[in-house]
């Protein structure tokens, strides 16, 4: 951030009155730029024993495969975000949604938030940010081409749970992967 | 919004390629600026069968009751923000935190998500932006005086819960209050 949004002159870094972290501040205005984490939220949806992952078309990890999950907006639910990237990326409506996991991928800012939900149909495609999308039995799910460990995680918790029918809600976080130039999340 | 916060030109909203929804894009280097809701993370802190509230020092609901809570930062889990904003405004220390209440309030843009948790000594005090912060038993709860639906339903589950000790994660959204100018949240 260089200029403020509210009347284009310079901003600068400083902690403001009260406050105890550095922000973004106009220069000439004074108003202050907060800048918060994004939610990230997405499904494990099923058909039957499946689970459904799309294949990114996009960067980042295009190319790996991914539960369907994107950026909240304003305007809707947690839980209508999920559904709404399910439809986008998948093509596919979700029905009875739990939440499931929250995993904070603080490095960056985000915090991932899954639904498990069921599909309301067998249908499904690959929408525009996707490559491919299929139904994976537990056994054939591609755990080293997973795009996110966000994901990873998730369909770990839920095939963990499967068994027993009991899904509590998970609540944890990822750290920065060491090595790695840019983190892959 | 008016400027662009990478190079200070004018913005002007239209709908991206690829898109379908209406964004600040700029004039001038075509940066697209998303905007996106903020999680607001709180805490029901508990010592003994008592329960931490804070009456509000600053608008919104200045004077009225609140369960301590705040914008998550940048850089943070939603934990690490409940306990943060339990010591900046109750200036109480909290531990074996356990998410609770998933609140979403789409017309303000606004997630809001409240742990339970253990005061690890029952010291407290009003931070910079309580008038006061008081321990309640059950019966005391000011409801009437209550700063957020958000709080006073977390409140309400969780006195629900609490006789059968199991507290399942909850998951729902508030609607915008009929008949107010101002929406309270």
């Amino acid at each position: 951030m260089k200029f403020c949004s509210q009347c284009g002159h310079s901003v600068s870094q400083h902690i403001p009155q009260g406050d105890s972290r550095l922000r973004y501040v106009c220069d000439h205005c004074q108003v202050i730029h907060y800048q918060n984490p994004n939610i990230v939220a997405g499904c494990v949806a099923t058909w039957g024993t499946q689970v459904l992952l799309c294949r990114r078309a996009i960067e980042p990890r295009k190319g790996y495969w991914t539960l369907p999950a994107g950026f909240m907006e304003n305007g809707e639910t947690v839980e209508q975000a999920a559904q709404r990237e399910t439809r986008e990326e998948a093509c596919a409506e979700v029905v009875n949604l739990s939440i499931y996991t929250l995993i904070d991928v603080p490095h960056i800012n985000q915090v991932h938030i899954f639904y498990r939900a069921q599909m309301l149909n067998p249908h499904y495609a690959a929408g525009e940010e996707s490559l491919d999308v299929r139904l994976f039995d537990e056994a054939d799910i591609p755990w080293s081409e997973l795009a996110f460990r966000t994901v990873s995680r998730t369909l770990e918790c839920f095939f963990a749970d499967r068994p027993n029918q009991v899904y509590p809600v998970r609540s944890e976080a990822v750290a920065p992967l060491a090595g790695l130039a840019k983190p892959q999340q």
